[in-house]
């Protein structure tokens, strides 16, 4: 052992595999494993990256030999390989492992759509690090989540928010995925209204007086968020605007520099040359940007499949207690990433 | 004349040719012509339909000869055959008209996206019907606003509403040319913030505390609104769900009965026999109502097509004093054109 | 009984509740009754059309009554009740079921989904209407393998074919469950080349020498096919025009009219006032079609849901002995439904 | 100067920003500056990347500058420090610049969108390398056609083609323009059939007996090809999987491997780590081949972004006689971007 944490992925799907090559880049961790369950062309490419890969299901370890994917073992043998398992598995499958991360006292990470009582503990860097450091379990909220205790955290610690409201658009599907769990040419809204990405922030954010309602339309490439917050007092659109520019993992798109649309900010993304297109930043439209007496307005645009990304490099630090200091941490990750403000 | 209104739809595209259909099934009123600029197959129907054709380039008619499609005249002889002129030209072009319809005298209505002060009337007869009785020059105002106004003026009228605030997501365009005018895999938010559909509201519901976002999403079917609503005191949703069902030109749709999403409800219109598919009521979800100590929450479905198309006959009935009764309109036309509650 | 015979459909989605309309339009037929799975939107409105509805799954017939849907028995009371079955249920059902249908000794209509062999008859009303006389079990055709029977049948009974190609493009599911069932920003390919299409044409037209690809795209209105066919001398332009001309159920329409694409098609249905913008004929742009030395090339839409209702008629009307005369009974459908040549 | 073939770029969008960016990857050739009409967010990533950039319009300079874009010059400017113009403007303005080009006696290369006639010589580089070298002025053929050239070709080198027929079906618009450019639930036919994708593949391999059909559909990811090719004898499987494997620039993709659809090929390119997930390579369905006695089937996508981009690099290497050995040219391109095979 290098003295460098070793995190092992269960799970190697839109998540799993952005927190393997995200761990990668960082100097104070490494990839122990991953896991898989078939040999999909994803699988190869784990492989092809040199990430030793472990069988979720022995008796599909033959079956993979035979495609040419070298396994290195089962879930239980990567477990024992590493100091901390983040846990990318589908919705509910985190909590039948955790009592097997118990057992083999290693820390666990899981993700946004396992309940906030599996850990106790609901994480976005910037708002909770601290109450992560040297945990055991933590959670990485969901995407919609995290952009929402982003934006909040930033008018709340100001002690601005009387009341935030927000209308949030989900993608259909994730690109990946497109051509079998998809819509076409509708718009599916959520019947349970409120909808729970407000609690959720509050397990975060505790205390937030937060209403959200939700649905999901035909595309794929990112989440959009009207928010509506109710203010104690006026703020101006200038206070607004610092306040956004301040806080981490926001950056402002505008349409007058042809940014108008899902569509080009993920060009922008392209152009910038971020790994499969990946935006782990809020983009809040800052030509959209509004406030009057007693209200502000924001649109952004939330890339599901990246921004708890860098979400997860900070949990893997606090959690390994490598780095206690958030900003240090969080510093350390955008940098690694190319986190643009 | 056989003391029927004679009403002529100058612009026959997506508006005008169901105002043409829907005047054709009142047996107070019938078409004296439709203008068109072109030959294409909405004109030939039209020509089928037996509709006068007018046409409002001169120089184009003999093309339309050619094209075996007769004509009857030019917009002036139209107008001249004509006691009101519903306008359904593209954006502006009303506007450009106006001196013309008073320099013959006629009566006219304009649609959704002329300004407010052509007229100084916006209408949406189940709110201001009565002001429109014998008026020369009366806008029907838009999908959107139409819809805001149907909801609104519900829990208005009962004094309910502290502040309204709206999201709204438009369908990106028209079924007819979204060959051309389309947009792949994206949303376009509005950075006009507020958007212009919350004024708008004012316009026929004076001093409503409205405020809206908007955006538009690859889909053509029909807009979507997320409402919430801040009430002056706790409102139950047996309430809310009365006060809806009161309403007329307001429908409940329930996700139980398989109608979770814009497609299916369209899906029912076809299954009801309905023209075009069309629905003219605004569809709320009756399952995704909620109600709490402090806001009424809705979703609800915004037909665009269709919508605006009943308020113009009541305000055709308004305009030329056939009926001074605004239920006694609404129901009329709604028996004939077989809206629902 | 009036003499009229009694029809019974089993499965009232896409095809059966097209099926039961058609049917209720004859005056030599009557709906005795459909099945029923469940009591969502569909199902109430067969409530309001009056037909008698029949329980599939006697265990559910409880909640169907609690959901104000009265059913008036099981599917054998059905079949007592019917002297033919059209079953439009889901793919491999209609298999299991006849033996059903032969223990009752009522007659059976299947759809494309089932195999030839189920029947040993396959049909297209204007190819082999005279085998299906009398007959007990027919399968009508899918969509795709109709449209390519009637194009290739005004060109096959010329004696012009020497080789038929085709490349169908799929749409991605059904308007009913495209919240559902669609995909989002990409086309699915067909792996099994040539596709199964080509084949099941020769069911019906008997050694046509055809090959088909086929695949499926992110649009839910219609199938477009594109169609090679090699002749076995020069065929003229003119001649192609007519010949497609003479044959039913085929229909021209022209980009220059402004029917360019299929949403544009699909709005002239609208604009027909046809039910649920069904278009029953083909559809061949007569500006796209070409023709060489060696080879006629044609475009045309499908649209799916509606293209085999004819047929059903038609096939009931064969089986039952009404009328042995395919052109009568074409022209009868036709006329009943609003055909267009 | 350093020895370094000196290239401009004259229009800097989806073809242009390529080119660009694969210059600056190779060691015979260096960026001396790209043009731009406006100040959007992909000029800034221009500068961001260090190319100079040079202002088509004069007269926008100063409002450039006031964007923090600096300019360098004009046009002539530009083509005056170039050894080599890739011209990569919209349709028909590389014909108009031509004459400038010829004034300053630099070499150019053109898009597809510019006519055969202007160059007089099309180019594919597995093709026709040896023709271009030390030519003046060049046209690189568009996607579709260099697609159908490989492809093609791997078959005509072996004699092998009796009759090439292909269905072609082009993505609706480009990602960066789907806002505003694309079509929503919809399929548009080309009627111009045949569509001239066939004949401009013959300008490249002159004398190929082919036909081609068009269309386009709702979606932005790639064109997808559907061929079907005569043979003069029998060709088994084996034979056309060994004769694309030797191709440069075609790859075998498999729905065996998950990758099932235009989807989930270009998650394999962001998976891989392409920029802007660009796919250089033809992708063939391997396990969709198929060959009769009579003819072969393929299906293949065609990224259009990238797919010319190679052969643009392979064009200046040949064009400015830095190499003249086409297999080393197009082994040099294929290593530095990272093609594969
Ligand atoms: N997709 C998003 O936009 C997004 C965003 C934020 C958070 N999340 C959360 O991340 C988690 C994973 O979601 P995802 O989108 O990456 O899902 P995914 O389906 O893309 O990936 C899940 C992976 O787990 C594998 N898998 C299946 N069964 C498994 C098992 N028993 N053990 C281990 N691996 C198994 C699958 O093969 C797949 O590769 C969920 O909690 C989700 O809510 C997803
Ligand atoms: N489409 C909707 O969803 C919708 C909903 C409510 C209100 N409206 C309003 O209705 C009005 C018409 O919109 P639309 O969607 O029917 O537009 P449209 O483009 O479908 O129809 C306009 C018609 O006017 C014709 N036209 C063009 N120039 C003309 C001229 N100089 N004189 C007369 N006719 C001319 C066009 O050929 C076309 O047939 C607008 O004010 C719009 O805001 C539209
Ligand atoms: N959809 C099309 O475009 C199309 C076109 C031509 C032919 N077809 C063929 O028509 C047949 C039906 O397809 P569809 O598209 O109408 O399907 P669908 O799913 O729309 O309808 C099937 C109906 O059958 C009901 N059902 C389910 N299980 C049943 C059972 N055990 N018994 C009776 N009913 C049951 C379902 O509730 C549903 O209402 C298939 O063979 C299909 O291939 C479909
Ligand atoms: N987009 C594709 O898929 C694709 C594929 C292969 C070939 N091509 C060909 O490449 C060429 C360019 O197409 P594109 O898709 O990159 O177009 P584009 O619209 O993306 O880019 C054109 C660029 O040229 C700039 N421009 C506009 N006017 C100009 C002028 N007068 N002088 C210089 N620059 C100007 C524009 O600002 C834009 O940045 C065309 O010939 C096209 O047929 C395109």
């Amino acid at each position: 052992m290098n003295g460098k944490v070793r995190v092992g992925i269960n799970g190697y799907g839109v998540i799993g595999k952005r927190v393997a090559d995200a761990v990668s880049l960082q100097d104070d961790m490494e990839i122990s494993g991953v896991t898989a369950v078939n040999a999909d062309y994803r699988v190869r490419i784990a492989a092809e990256r040199g990430y030793p890969i472990f069988s979720v299901r022995p008796d599909r370890r033959q079956m993979m030999t035979e495609a040419h994917i070298p396994t290195a073992g089962s879930l239980e043998d990567l477990i024992k390989q590493s100091d901390i398992i983040v846990d990318c598995a589908p919705k509910g499958i985190g909590a039948e492992n955790k009592p097997l991360y118990e057992k083999h006292r290693v820390k666990a990470i899981f993700q946004g759509a396992e309940k906030h009582e599996l850990t106790g503990l609901s994480f976005v860097a910037q708002v909770n690090y601290d109450q992560a450091v040297n945990k055991d379990f933590v959670r990485v909220v969901s995407c919609n989540t995290t952009a929402l205790c982003r934006v909040n955290n930033a008018l709340n610690k100001r002690g601005w928010i009387k009341r935030s409201r927000a209308v949030l658009l989900r993608r259909g599907t994730d690109p990946w995925e497109s051509h079998r769990d998809g819509m076409i040419n509708t718009v599916i809204p959520e019947t349970k209204v409120p909808s729970h990405q407000g609690p959720d922030a509050c397990t975060v954010i505790p205390g937030l007086d937060i209403t959200t309602m939700a649905g999901a339309g035909p595309y794929n490439l990112s989440h959009i968020h009207y928010s509506m917050v109710e203010t104690n007092r006026p703020v101006s659109l200038a206070e607004l605007r610092q306040a956004l520019w301040e806080e981490p993992r926001i950056s402002f798109v505008r349409s007058s520099d042809g940014l108008v649309a899902l569509n080009s900010v993920i060009e922008l993304m392209r152009d910038l040359g971020r790994p499969r297109n990946d935006m782990w930043e809020v983009a809040v439209w800052e030509d959209a940007l509004a406030a009057d007496e007693r209200e502000l307005y924001l649109v952004f645009q939330v890339h599901n499949e990246a921004i708890t990304i860098p979400e997860n490099i900070d949990a893997i630090r606090a959690m390994c207690g490598i780095e206690t200091d958030s900003a240090a941490s969080i510093a350390k990750t955008d940098k690694s990433l190319g986190v643009l403000k």
